[in-house]
């Protein structure tokens, strides 16, 4: 049967995540019942990687299987303007979204200029305080390599192997505040929020650059600081 | 009594237009119920015109009197998320935000790639169909001078003079369409979103360059295109 890897951009302000849950509605649901209503058959999609809720996508990833004629266009006809299929294509039986991913960047965008704007309020954090961009570059190669990012994961996760490669965190000024781009082989359930809250505090002067060398090895989700809000957060790409 | 001037961002979205009416939630009701909640009295804002439901604004400005001290950060902590007040000042007793007003600058922003992205819906007119901006840029001196534009105004304005002076029409690309920058020195109800269905038209060689002039001289709004939709439509700047 003919195998689709689907390639989805999403405002996530209005659903409860990617993955289909008991509460509220899920992307993964949306797109599940527009595939239904094409082909008439349930299709099971499976994602890269799960997204909360509020956070969004530019190229999030899902791999499906069906018999008949599906085309982006008629994918994009259905989906709500919120979800949109950006590429669709027929690959190999052995595609698999999540275990042949090989990379994935995740962007936290953060606001710190005293006015933010009414279109920007739903993908930024906006941050008031003073923060001090020099301690935040200065502590982002401690969170490099590969190494267990157990304080950094929520709980969820911890039945999982805990270890990950972090390949970069790249600090970008914008007119209005600076973006982190989180480079990786694979990231834990909240992750880069969890890292995010941690730079932040250390920006802030809140935490000391020492302490997080203490954290790691804490392997303590609890020493960590608090997850940066999910509406900062975009899962901009996903490499084969 | 002090008099301030208001300069005020928001996304029109969730709402019924700038001005208070029987139905719906307006932008003015929001900011005079801030007002009221921070001055403990009813305080009318006189707004510099109109926008409809779903329009948007970078540069709405607004006035109003009061004896009590009102900040911008008050106002900004009261009020919700898609509506800012970019900034205040104490005015002269003589500035009134509609007659002292000498141009207004609005954007109508225009999709034509494809895919829209979710991030995009509510801001832009998404057109799927081919469209020669060459033929839109031929027409737009047509367009421009002080005449009455009459037949580019819907009924409520009827009433009153209908000439205005239009400066200038700016066509640019953007990486995935174009964006319309109208300037003049003041619009009639639903003038922007008539001359750019209108334009539109034109670009997409349902309406010949000739009609324009017909148009004009008709002095009746049924032989104007139909309406762009509201979204793609800000309010972006209005000089004093």
């Amino acid at each position: 049967m003919p195998k689709f890897k689907m390639t989805i951009a999403y405002d996530g302000t209005c659903y409860s995540g990617w993955q289909t849950q008991p509460n509220g509605l899920s992307i993964q649901e949306v797109i599940q019942s527009v595939l239904q209503k094409i082909t008439g058959k349930p299709i099971p999609i499976h994602g890269a990687g799960r997204t909360d809720a509020g956070v969004h996508a530019l190229g999030q990833v899902a791999h499906f299987s069906t018999p008949k004629v599906i085309t982006q266009k008629s994918l994009n006809a259905l989906l709500p303007d919120d979800i949109r299929i950006t590429h669709l294509e027929e690959v190999d039986e052995k595609f698999h979204a999540r275990f042949s991913a090989k990379q994935k960047t995740y962007l936290y965008r953060i606001h710190t200029a005293p006015i933010l704007l009414p279109f920007d309020h739903k993908y930024v954090w906006h941050l008031t305080y003073p923060l001090t961009l020099e301690s935040i570059r200065n502590a982002i190669p401690l969170f490099l390599g590969k190494k267990s990012f157990k304080s950094f994961a929520n709980e969820s996760t911890l039945r999982d192997d805990t270890v990950r490669t972090l390949h970069s965190i790249t600090l970008t000024q914008t007119p209005t505040g600076f973006t982190l781009a989180f480079c990786g082989d694979g990231f834990l359930y909240k992750m880069v929020r969890n890292i995010t809250g941690t730079l932040i505090d250390i920006g802030r002067g809140k935490l000391p650059l020492s302490a997080i060398r203490a954290i790691f090895s804490s392997e303590d989700r609890r020493f960590a600081s608090q997850a940066a809000p999910s509406q900062g957060l975009i899962l901009d790409h996903i490499c084969y």
